[in-house]
This record gives C-alpha cells, structure tokens and sequence, in this order.
C-alpha cells in the first residue's frame, strides 16, 4: 500500500497524439500478467533520454544510448520504444547486448523499420539471461493492441513491486495551442537515482527540436527523479525518456525562447509528479518525507546532506516508528561528509517544530511537538545550515518491516 | 542474539596490571543497571585514542581530544576514564560541554587529580540533555567497587542494544617478558567508524611513549575498527581508546623497532576481535558477511565498493532471506563511484563458488551453488576487480525484521 493511497492517478489519461501503446503478456518471469509494451512513435517525433551512472548498466540501457548517439549520424528517427518487466537483462556481459539488440530487431521488422530505431528497456531480476523468445513471441500481441488512449495499461504493464501503476496527464496552453503531457513511471525500490530513475516515460505532442529535446530532460529529471530516494541502491536500468511527437503546431526550437520555459516547466512539474509517486509508492513506505536543506555553501553540500539524512537507517526506522528520535538526524548531518560543517550555526526543524538551535536542543521544544509531527504521513524535515544561499529539497519514504519482507521474498 | 552466539569471549580476561575498573548503577535512564564504568591508571600510563569524524561530534568526544592535546602541553598524565551509558551527550551544544566536563571534575575531586587529567565518554541517545547528576552521584559507588580483575563487568556496563558484552584478551611474548592485552568494545547500531568505533578500550601493560602509541591506536583502528559497518550509521561518539599502563618492564619508544612491530600486531590482532564481535552482534543481524575487493588501483576505491555492497538495504535483505539474488551485489559495484570501472573486467565469488566472470553471469554457475552458500551463517563476498594489485576487507551484517524493530522501539 502506498503512503496515502491510492495515487492520485489522473482518471483520465490523456492521449497524446502521436504515440500509441500496445501490451502483451509474453510470460517473461510470471504467467498472466501484462509485462511486455510497445510505443510507437509518429515519424515527426524526437525522443531524449537519462540514463543509470552504474557502471553495471544494462544491456538494454546500452543499446538505448547508442541507437540515441546515432540519431544524430543518421537523422533516421527514433519509431518505438519496447519495455519488459520480469528481467533486467543486467551483468548479462556481451550475451546481453545481443539480446537487447534481438528483441529491437524482432520489432524493427514487424514495424519495417531499422533495429536502430527502436529503443530498448528492462526491469526486473540483474544475472539472469533475458529470455529473447519469450518477449519476441509476445510482440504480436502488442501491436494487435495498439491505442492512443492506453497509457493506464501501459503504467500497469511497467510495474514490478510497485503495487500501483504510476502516471500523470495535464495541458498547458502555449501561444494560444492546448499542449497535451502524459506520462508512466515505475519503481518501489532500488531506488536512488543517478541522472534519471527507473523507467519514467513522458510523452508530449509538441514539436521540440533535438538538442532543446536533451536539455528540457536533463532539467526536468535534475528537478524531480534525481532528488528521490527509497533505499540509496542506483539501479542499473534507470531510464527517464522525454518523447515530442511535434503533431502539435507548437515547435520549440530555441533554449531562450518564452515557449521552451513553459513547456520545460510543465514537463518539470509532470516529472516531479512521477518521480514522487515511485517514493509514496516505495517498498513497505509508510511515510512520504520531504527533506529541505537551506543556507548552504553549494546546492552539492545542501544534497550530499539532505541525502545523508534519507538514507540512514536509523532515521527511516524513526520515522516508521513515529518516534522522535531526532538525534539521529543530527548524527547523518554530521557524517554527510561537509567537512568544514560548523554545527553551532545549525538550526533543526520539523514541520513548524524548532528541534535544535545552533546546533543544540532548542530549549523550547517539547517531546509532544516531535510526536505530534512524527505521527503524520507527510512530514518536513528542514536543515539550516546558516552559512550560504544555496538550498536543495529530496523526497524518501521509511523503513518498515515490509522493505525487508519484500526484498527477502522478492525473487520467491 | 549475536551470529554464532554467544560471542567468543576469553573465559578468563586478563586484568592489566595498572588499570582498575569500577562500575555503578547510577540510573542514567534506566534503573538496575549498570550504566556508570571508572577505570582508573597507574600514573606511568600514556593513553591515545582515535575519535568520530562526525561534526556532530558529541562533548564528551570534544573534552577528550582537549584533554589529550593538553598532556602535550602539561605533561600530566591521565588518570581516570569515565563512561556512562543511556545518554550520548551529543547534539547539546554549550550545556553539553559544561556537563562532560563537571562529570570530569567530580571524579578527579574524588581521585585527588585534576579535571584535565580524566577522560569523558557518553554513549546513548542524541539530543537530550546529559543528566549530571546522576552520573555524578554514582561515582563513589564505582569508587569502591574498584578492581583489577574486573573487564566482563566493565564490558557488560557499556552495553546499550549490545545483546552481549564484547571483550578479548590475550598474551604476547615480547624479550622474554610476557606482555598482556585485554579490551572491550560496545556497538550494535548507528555503526559505520569512521576512524574509530563506538567505544572500545584496550589496555596493555606494556610501557609505549605517547607519540609511539597515537601512532599505534590509529594504525589498529585501521585495520579494525574502521572497517566494519552495520547500517553505514557514523556515530557521533566513536572512540577507541589505546592505554598502556608502563608496569611492565618493556618500554616502546620507537616505531621502527621490532618491539613495535609485534606489539602493534598484537594490538591489532585484538582490536580486530573487537570490532568483529560489534558486527556478530550487529542490531538484528543473522549473518557475518566479509567482503573483500581485490585487484584494485587503490585501497581508496576497494574500499569504497566494499563499502557499497555493504550498505546496500538490498544486498543486506537477500542475506537475510539466504536468497542467491546477487544481481543486486553487481549494482552495488556498479554504483559505488568508481567512475572509470570497466565491468568486463570484474569477476565476483560468493565463498568459493564463481557467480560472475568477466562483468556476466559465469556459464557454469548455478543456482543451487549460490543458494548452499547463502544459507551459511559466514559468508565471504569477493570482488576482483582486475586492474591493479589493491585490496581491502570489511565486515559487515545482514539487514533483518529485528534491526527495524531493534530501531524502531529503542528509546521506548
């Protein structure tokens, strides 16, 4: 169960033209669930993409690169996008690589379109082979089903421990024309992205020029999935795409322009969105926390801090136990590794509540004004560190007993 | 209970002549326990210690280093240590150096010494106020219980979540003369040293000079202390502390000589039994895992990868549930920050049996072979990373139902 569930899933996804989705149930990992789907793209659109730093990247997250470098050799668009569940197709070394590059083949001649011209993704189990028959054989199947108006199918079809599908849908009007965005995601754990996360899919019918395309994705996943975290573990198959089928008249084509800033903003907001519901939704979460550092030196020492404090253990626990152990948020601040931290110019909040002043107990706080924070399902936890302008702001979720029994039962 | 409990503990610890230890139930936070510890040393002892790179550094930890700096200025030898459990002391700003240091002048009123010569430490919860009092009032107690023969009660009155009392002791012939060592050591949780761990003391008989033993404590805690981690929780109040009380007639005061050389072993032999029982007895823990990165460009980076499959919440959960899913080993290496890792390069053992070979799943492992080891109580993760002729070994735990329940009832 997510924290707040369910999800605030728009009821009505909104199609984009341009884009449909087809799913399949290829039988990848378990039988009678929906785990292989298929996105093609109008020949107008761009697509740009995040992906994993894990030096361990997947075969899948390889090919993806490399077919996006050769976009700009080639000019031959990007035509579909093909993502199973129940298999990573990770640390399978060179077999790997020919998987990924079957399955694109497999679809590229259904299509009758290049292999290089589809895109690749996996999620599920790392060190074991991809099983190319099963999800070539279920291709098919996906294209008999091909709608526009299908992306609630396709953010069930992407779920692995997630136990809700994730996706959002607005418009925004710009120069006059509705812009439609809609968009997946998926994840509950492994979840600590590092440019991108694990599987988000945003799609708009603007027109967005190549290179605009590359810089509006990293900005928005910069803003939303790189500041989330569930349990610190990078994924080796984190990919965040940005797909402008440009069916639409608007066309951006400028950084500068007055249309790009809208656009990137809405794309921002969709993303955060997403990237949010992967944290309500984490494994065994209970609690939705935010956690805000202020009045740093660098943005870089306001993150490393901010995720020194979502990652510790004994904070998460805290937090599943409504206890208000708030020293432990002391201890992570204090080895988040800003070496020239002056701990007497740092104040501690939670919520509204003044916790700790220049870096002792606030001589006001009460025990009860903890409590009566830690017992809510959406909690602020906020840093100032009394020494710079910069700030930054992560979302994480507790630890709980039901982290430990999904990722002990996981593979079972 | 501790893996492979109960902990190998010396049936008989041998007292060190120079050093008697006291303890009281003073009642810092619970009653009818001992929480109060006193060791008092001949005036030929030199003392060092290794502390927490917290900046959250507790006051006692602050008021020790003080103390020791200022023997190199006063040249008055340190008599006393003094120990409470069940408040850390940290996270209490001014009031909290005032406290550590009127606990330092009630003892040395009672010992006849001065405030500068006893050394504080505090182990417990962050953020509350050292309650002075208490601890002042159960000096005397500790006074008169006074003893030579008297480690296993002193290793049971540092205890906090320790499910049992951690000591070693040993003997080493050094010119004929036999040399004695014995230590204690507490910890379970919030432990990630970071040049030290959570109190631990070992005290010889030998003579060593005061700048040959700071040498000595840090080159031990090295190759110990600083290499365990249980939840990748850096305490605010680590401590190590090496004590040599001079009654002995070997004197050390020289790092080059061989005298040296196998006392520093020995010191390290310990230190390392030390540090080991804190991981065996890790909150919740079911498993002993070491992990060893070999092959490497530098110790720095075999560190750190270690480090990374050690903290992983997903690597610890699959301990945990014997579950062979070492994918999730190939992304903690993948992500550890070692960014020109070539993966093809890396092969990865679980004990004996070879998992992956060449960054991919080795053809002729089979599951039933990760699943036999897996289910050990003792297990050794190896990673060869094939690019240099580094190494380095940790020890770390698995990641249970207990530990988040340990966490989430421990001020309760």
């Amino acid at each position: 169960m997510a924290v707040n569930s369910p999800l605030p899933i728009a009821a009505n996804l909104k199609p984009v033209t341009g884009i449909e989705l087809g799913h399949a149930e290829a039988g990848v990992r378990k039988a009678h669930r929906k785990d292989v789907l298929v996105m093609t793209l109008a020949p107008t659109a761009t697509v740009a993409g995040v992906f994993t730093t894990n030096r361990f990247c997947a075969a899948p997250v390889q090919v993806c690169k490399a077919h996006l470098e050769g976009l700009h050799i080639s000019g031959a668009p990007i035509r579909a996008l093909v993502i199973n569940t129940g298999n990573a197709n990770a640390g399978t070394g060179e077999t790997g690589l020919a998987s990924a590059n079957a399955v694109c083949s497999a679809l590229a001649d259904l299509l009758g379109c290049e292999a290089s011209q589809v895109l690749p993704f996996s999620t599920g189990v790392i060190l074991e082979p991809l099983p190319v028959d099963r999800v070539t054989a279920g291709l098919p199947q996906a294209l008999t089903n091909l709608k526009a108006d299908n992306w609630y199918n396709a953010a069930e079809t992407i779920m692995t421990t997630d136990t809700q599908p994730k996706a959002a849908s607005a418009t925004v009007v710009i120069n006059g024309e509705t812009i439609t965005l809609t968009g997946i995601s998926k994840g509950a754990g492994m979840i600590k992205p590092n440019m991108a996360t694990m599987l988000g899919f945003l799609a708009t019918d603007a027109g967005v020029a190549q290179n605009v395309l590359e810089h509006m994705v990293k900005q928005a996943a910069d803003q939303s999935f790189n500041c989330i975290t569930i349990d610190g573990d990078t994924s080796t198959n984190d990919s965040f795409m940005l797909i402008a089928t440009g069916t639409a008249s608007l066309q951006v084509t400028d950084i500068a322009s007055p249309d790009y800033a809208v656009l990137a903003e809405a794309v921002t907001t969709i993303s955060r969105q997403l990237a949010q519901m992967i944290v309500r939704d984490g494994e065994g979460a209970t609690k939705f926390i935010t956690i805000t550092v202020e009045d740093g030196v660098s943005v870089e020492e306001c993150r490393k801090i901010a995720y020194s404090i979502g990652h510790s253990p004994l904070v998460k626990t805290a937090f599943f136990a409504s206890d208000p152990n708030l020293g432990r948020i002391l201890a992570a601040i204090g080895y988040a590794g800003v070496d020239d931290l002056d701990v007497s110019k740092l104040d501690l909040y939670l919520d509204d509540v003044l916790v700790a002043r220049n870096g002792g107990r606030n001589p006001a706080y009460q025990e009860q004004d903890g409590q009566r924070v830690m017992k809510q399902s959406e909690i602020t936890v906020r840093v100032k560190l009394g020494r710079g302008t910069a700030c930054a702001t992560i979302w994480t979720c507790d630890l709980s007993h039901d982290y430990v029994t999904i990722n002990a039962d996981y593979r079972s």
